[in-house]
């Protein structure tokens, strides 16, 4: 849960890496910020967590150049910006936070790019250990939808809201707000959590009713699934101790969304602890699928190979069954859809493929 | 509302399509289909109905030749999976027609790509004079939500639920479902409806209280609006006689975004009628607000260029008030996005310029 303590915390972690500046200035010191480095050499995995984390190198924003010094301007008035904004109980988008910076006094502080203001309130994450979320800061858009046997509270602005996840919505389901720590879990009956990439198959689930028979929440991913998306499913895990699966397209760029789930992603491996569910599992569409239930199918492309080939010296692919897959896609040179499953019917997917999977699996 | 009726008039509609096919066999004529030839030139204003429709010119599918007679043949076919699907009281996805193709007996009528049979369910709309919601064909994504003082009931396949898009609903709001004529409108308090491009913006709004204060309905289009979100724009203007804003970025693709809900699109001209709403007005942001409130821009690149004159053409655009915004907008060489209104603080958009621009449109 989001409180009043956690926006505390934040505005103060803030306010820290502010002083520490300030002392170094004061004791002589050249001010710098150091990060871990952040590309694929510098990730490993953590046994302990079972989840991927930044490695020992590192690299440092330092005010001995003019673009090192024009960067930490920019993360004092970032700083000052979310402190103000911690303290009115306000939130801004990442997009409204570049834009807002041409507002500030001092013209060598506004950011040239968007780019540059993620990337400095990714830093910003790091360094002082609290997400995005808790700086109040939002995406763009998430998005994504629940549907399943879960009754919850969302503490809003307008006050609090009870609402079950399956009686109180529409057929579009229940909207994940940009941060689900405003939810709390009351009462539930799922058995498991079916993560599902394309609002196709999300759709076609719910129709089927399989959420009810199954007593199964479904999450809907959305192709590359929202910081949002992977907390929420993060604390169905974790809060109520459940079985996560994960079912994509069988084709490379869909591993990649299951990996995000999973084990987190580059971009965001400082925070794997927070959003990473390193037991999820892997439903399908897998290539053994593909051979197994003779899906229709579209040939690999060439950047569909060179993205297999890049995941096989991938960390967080280097798993037994996922060089087995992977290995096995590159040979029959095919990709399916989840949606293939329809050349054997409408209800082959909840009759047959999800079921035998499911239990294949020891998740049913 | 969509009702048992609605279901049996698309069914007997579809009936009376292939039993045409059967007639012309049986009089010894050689079976076609007539369809509007579906081309911007062929795209005129209808003044009656205030909105875009298709012109004179006809294309006909005759099966006086093979490839002709394969796109016959996948009618009849699709025809009857949709009469069936109806007498089921059933729905799927285009992109499960297509793959469902694969297990008809005739393999001449598989598809060979989803272009083919997203394409024949707008020309079986067209003859037909049904809509793809009413053969219970559901997109990929809609997604799209409302927030806003209006109790709606939504008739699911779970039974009836009866929502308040303000009370009974998280700070994601209400998710508009794939056919929204399941909706009935109940009360509401609603004075005017604001579409809002981009989710970072109707976050904005939302976290300002701008729903409340002034009792407006935030429809969030997020992008390119699906056909649900333009279908629920168009009744919520015509059963409850509301005015209908729409506030978009300042370039030449929400533009067109603005055109999609008032006028229709080329693609769906068929279906203007049920989904476009020609009152509909656009806030913002016009080339004049750029110039006027003096926002943060980037320059037009080739394709803005191409896309304005492009739109100068458009029959759809060829009013006084968008032949002089976008001829502004060629002369001053420069975009905004609706967020760059941020740059005068997070306020400026709920406490001036919105209130500025709705009292200039006699809206508030």
């Amino acid at each position: 849960m989001s409180t009043r303590t956690d926006e505390e915390r934040a505005r103060e972690q803030l306010i820290d890496l502010a002083a520490e500046f300030y002392d170094q200035f004061a004791g002589g010191q050249i001010p710098e910020m150091t990060l871990p480095t952040r590309t694929k050499s510098n990730i490993e995995y953590d046994k302990e967590s079972g989840v991927w984390v930044y490695g020992d190198r590192t690299s440092s924003r330092s005010a001995n150049s003019v673009r090192g010094a024009r960067k930490l301007l920019k993360a004092v008035y970032t700083i000052e910006f979310l402190a103000q904004q911690l303290d009115e109980g306000r939130s801004s988008t990442l997009r409204e936070l570049y834009y807002l910076s041409e507002s500030w006094d001092n013209s060598e502080a506004h950011f040239s790019d968007q780019d540059e203001s993620n990337q400095l309130i990714e830093d910003l994450e790091i360094v002082s250990d609290v997400t995005r979320e808790d700086f109040h800061m939002r995406p763009e858009e998430s998005g994504a939808t629940l549907m399943g046997p879960l009754l919850l509270r969302e503490q809003t602005r307008r006050g609090e809201r009870e609402i079950h996840c399956q009686e109180d919505v529409g057929e579009g389901g229940y909207q994940i707000p940009n941060n689900p720590d405003t939810i709390e879990f009351l009462d539930n009956d799922i058995d498991f959590v079916l993560c599902v990439e394309t609002g196709g198959m999300r759709d076609r689930l719910i129709e089927n009713g399989f959420d009810e028979q199954y007593n199964c929440m479904v999450v809907h991913l959305k192709g590359q699934p929202a910081r949002a998306t992977r907390r929420i499913i993060k604390r169905l895990h974790d809060e109520l101790d459940l079985p996560v699966t994960v079912f994509c397209d069988g084709d490379p760029w869909s591993y990649r969304i299951y990996g995000s789930v999973a084990y987190g992603s580059i971009k965001s491996a400082h925070l794997s602890e927070y959003l990473a569910t390193p037991e999820a599992e892997y439903i399908g569409i897998q290539p053994q699928d593909i051979v197994d239930y003779d899906l229709p199918t579209d040939p690999l492309s060439d950047s569909d190979i060179n993205a297999l080939e890049s995941e096989l010296t991938d960390p967080r692919y280097q798993t037994d069954y996922w060089e087995e897959q992977i290995e096995l896609q590159l040979e029959i040179g095919k990709k399916a859809e989840q949606q293939a499953l329809a050349s054997r019917g409408l209800d082959f997917v909840t009759e047959t493929y999800l079921p035998e999977r499911l239990d294949a699996m020891d998740v049913i």
